[in-house]
């Protein structure tokens, strides 16, 4: 067994887990009273659809190097999953990138309709920030600069304003550094948000948390490029989506850009800038260093 | 000047303050920075489009029954304002009720398009649990409190489930008590929140809390049937939209189904409830009183 594919293993022994924990909380007292049954449907059908969960394991995990409860780290990672679908769900509409088909099954638009898609991403990023309001694992403190912080990283300086750079990109070429800052946004900041969650609720110091934050930048740009290189290289079975899809829309990507070589020299450079902040917590971070080559290594 | 008159002046004046408020927030260095443009341009059009304000005014109003700070009340009424104008811009889209003009203005999606009217709703609804959880002017227990309770009014068991069922609504007739249950979660959910919203803030007792959720659903039926009424009797100029419009959308309302006469004496049972509920807070609640008559008068 090689090295990624033991970390394989370990991602889905945690997605397991994961997906069995957002089951337990959309079949849950909260959720089924009160909830019209199509709406609850439509939010199951959008989070539990087999997703590798690597948002959740990152908080998890950076969670763990600071011995935080496993419960507040879980609490966080449902709520951030949530946010994550959500945006999966506007994103597919056909206002926006007009898809049909995500990991091999119809979209929330199409196995529903519309209106219900547009409300159960409604639903989902509104169930998000209640759920860690809720959180009686973590202490008043974390709970309200978790909050905080997904709010920034999830709204419109972050994930929601980087799709907004990206559909804008539909109408004209982006420059290089525009590329950036909207990949920067729209996937980056949710992993950044992941990986500094776990510090919050580990208690940690400001340096942890702005290290961490860092980290998940890092494996942002890491996860996005190696997305562009799979999306150029044309292994649709890794990606479970169309390959070229993205440059047959017309967005332009860094590999698209500057080149496969280029992107290849660019990630091991991220690899080596995720192994120096992880130095710092030595043997701990096992998982996480495996984690690192796994992005990297994906689209080899 | 009649009681209504003068209440309307009073209601204006608040709005005046809340809009300039809003308008700080939008053109603050939180929100310039790092936005793209067209999607704050976007938010600024939902949001500063000059509304009545009812729900603010409500925060503001409740929270002086308990002598909260100026300060908590309205930075609590500023995010609960972004959750309402969120909830018009994706209600505006076509895969909703599919309107073009909201108090006499292009709907967002139209003055720009259907994808930046998803994103600007999902981005202020995002922005509203973190204006909360950045208030540093409430402690943080009710910021907690306040963070929670706004999930569940605003979310899948609250107003975007009352959508939903709006939505499904359309396509086959609603009983008597579908339309109530509708109702409650579409429009009285929010009031609710935005009554028992002052309570928290001004760290008021359960049973305070309790009655004045109460209070806020009273309203927002209330609200709804006098909303129903201007309808059915058509006068357009005092709705800001096209009479009898829901029915022509073939939407049940209880003014439908009922009678105007009807409709007229449970309104005023509902003002008698009201009345009933702000007896506690003696002359304090004046101007609650008042907001009670015009709601439920400004359809006579």
């Amino acid at each position: 067994m090689t090295s990624t594919e033991a970390f394989e293993t370990v991602l889905n022994e945690t997605a397991k887990t994961v997906t069995a924990t957002l089951k337990d909380v959309f079949g849950s007292h909260r959720l089924i009273v009160g909830t019209p049954h199509r709406l609850l449907d439509a939010m199951r059908h959008g989070v539990l659809n087999g997703g590798k969960r690597l948002r959740p394991f990152l908080v998890l995990e950076t969670a763990k190097l600071f011995s935080a409860p496993q419960q507040a780290a879980m609490d966080v990672a449902i709520a951030l999953e949530c946010i994550h679908c959500y945006s999966l769900i506007h994103d597919d509409l056909p206002a926006m990138d007009d898809d049909s088909v995500r990991r091999g099954k119809p979209t929330v638009h199409k196995a529903f309709d519309e209106a219900t898609a547009v409300l159960a991403g409604d639903g989902l990023l509104t169930l998000a920030f209640g759920l860690i309001a809720e959180a009686e694992s973590i202490p008043p403190a974390p709970r309200i600069a978790l909050i905080s912080a997904l709010s920034r990283r999830a709204g419109v300086a972050g994930m929601v304003g980087g799709q907004m750079l990206d559909m804008n990109a539909q109408d004209h070429d982006l420059k290089d550094i525009e590329i950036t800052r909207m990949q920067t946004m729209k996937t980056g900041a949710l992993l950044s948000f992941a990986c500094e969650a776990g510090a919050i609720v580990g208690g940690a110091t400001v340096d942890h948390r702005n290290r961490l934050r860092h980290l998940g930048e890092v494996l942002g740009r890491a996860y996005q490029l190696s997305d562009d290189l799979l999306d150029e290289t044309g292994d649709a079975g890794a990606m479970g989506k169309a390959a070229r899809k993205d440059r047959g829309q017309g967005k332009k990507t860094m590999v698209a850009l500057h080149g496969v070589d280029w992107a290849k020299d660019r990630l091991y450079d991220l690899s080596v800038e995720a192994e120096e902040l992880l130095k710092h917590y030595g043997d701990q971070a096992t998982t996480l260093r495996a984690a690192t080559r796994y992005i990297v290594s994906r689209s080899h």
